[in-house]
């Protein structure tokens, strides 16, 4: 767990033994860290699991003004599941931390030549067309538009919308829900001053926005958005949680816990998740990026 | 239409007078264009349907010997169905010209730097869950492995096939069917001789793919398979119809009626589908291609 501070230098929360062992692993000087403990307090429901007391900790302290993002690692879901974790993944968790609702966090990824944000993520596939609902797809739409323009300096961000179906449902052939749930979510928001179109067929939509076509893509389920960006941008594309009022980005990987600790690990996605934190805080300071905008 | 001949030569079969006024607006000498009527004969069911009399004459002169392959361009399924085309789209048809079932014909994708056949094809999300079955798995993956064998000279394919569900269901947590329906394929194809391994999580499959992990991805519905193929290969890729007797490419793209006939179409695909065909009917030949393998 890796919080910044105000003045860019990077917090380590959590049990320091840890922290320092890996960091002997990789040749950093463990006296160089700068560690603080998890707080149990900060969610006493998870005071017995130092993963969760830990990113608690950090949420807390980016409440109070003491860090500027969170930026986490991967957690294994299964098993803080199982120790009663009731949460589907880091995400939503968040967003109750925040004291908001679970579907006020949205998934949202940069860094690449994509920017996706998911409408729904991680349901079964099953589960997905039920699950789609015109103001969950305005919602999502509109945490990611704006925090492309609060915090990456797109003023007025291009929006596609991906149809659900197979060539968006092809006038009705292939499915209902482009034309009955997601038609109504575009014409929302453009009403709301979004400058968003769709639904498009997801296969042709994607190329076109790799070479610039839209700012934003709005994908439907997991692996409709997650698909292309791993495949163009593996190792760049950050996780960020757009809705809330903190800064937090995340590796988009998992816990590999079979290489866990033999030093095969590549750090490339934490490094970018912690230059995208950094740039997201930059860029919201002053209202405006000291850097370039994303595009 | 456009069939390849024995001689390498192309057959263009259709109406003349269209093909002709193709020509001249591509600065093409018509009289130079080898042409030949479409048969209403080859398919007495659709004598009423130009593009399908065109097709089904081709189909006929491959199964003869007349022709070596068929090329074909899209067609326009919305308006085949209002005028009685019982069928999703071509590939389907043309396992009932050559006398299979439908589903025995596939759609494969190579040419770029995925190979990719879809499992299902032309369905509404919410009915791919319950439309998987272990056997068509294991059909569609041996047609396009077969394939990828006999006819692009790679011996013994790597095959990689994709989960249904976000992390291939995560243990259960997140959908049944992989280890309900996807596994039991794998394990089928694994005693049939295939290299197959899965099911992946298809949003880290696809990017360890195209760096070379393996020969051909099994994708178990349209968006999966077609959102990476066309977001890495747009223009390059080429739809193979595996499992026919008869070899057969087209472009992947839609009718495009909105730039019919203004000179804007851009004949990138349909190029990169003829070459392959003459690249598929080479390898079939000789039963070795003279030119390299595909990797």
């Amino acid at each position: 767990m890796v919080a910044a501070a105000e003045q860019s230098d990077v917090v380590l929360v959590g049990d320091p033994e840890l922290w320092q062992r890996a960091a002997v692993l990789r040749g950093v000087d463990p006296a160089s860290l700068n560690l603080i403990e998890a707080d149990p307090a900060a969610d006493p429901r998870y005071a017995h699991l130092p993963e969760l007391a830990a990113v608690a900790t950090a949420v807390r302290g980016c409440q109070s003004g003491r860090f500027s993002a969170l930026v986490t690692g991967p957690i294994h879901k299964a098993s803080l599941q199982a120790a009663g974790f009731k949460y589907s993944g880091h995400t939503p968790y968040l967003a109750d931390l925040c004291g908001l609702a679970p579907d006020d966090a949205v998934m949202f990824f940069a860094g690449g030549r994509l920017q996706v944000v998911l409408v729904t993520v991680h349901l079964p596939l099953a589960d997905v067309p039920g699950s789609l609902s015109t103001s969950g797809i305005v919602r999502a739409t509109r945490a990611a538009a704006d925090l492309l323009r609060d915090r990456l300096g797109i003023e007025a961000p291009r929006v596609a919308v991906c149809g659900l179906n197979p060539h968006a449902g092809e006038g009705g052939l292939l499915g209902a829900e482009d034309a009955a749930v997601i038609a109504p979510a575009v014409a929302e928001l453009r009403q709301l001053g979004y400058d968003a179109q769709g639904p498009f067929p997801a296969d042709t939509l994607f190329p076109r926005a790799a070479r610039g076509a839209w700012d934003l893509v709005v994908a439907m389920y997991h692996d409709q958005g997650l698909i292309p960006v791993k495949t163009l941008d593996f190792g760049r594309s950050v996780n960020i949680t757009a809705g809330l009022p903190i800064v937090r980005t995340s590796v988009d990987h998992g816990t590999a816990r079979d290489i866990a600790w033999t030093g095969q690990a590549d750090p490339e996605h934490a490094v970018a998740a912690l230059q995208m934190a950094r740039r997201l805080v930059a860029t919201s300071r002053g209202g405006r990026t000291p850097e370039a905008p994303l595009r």
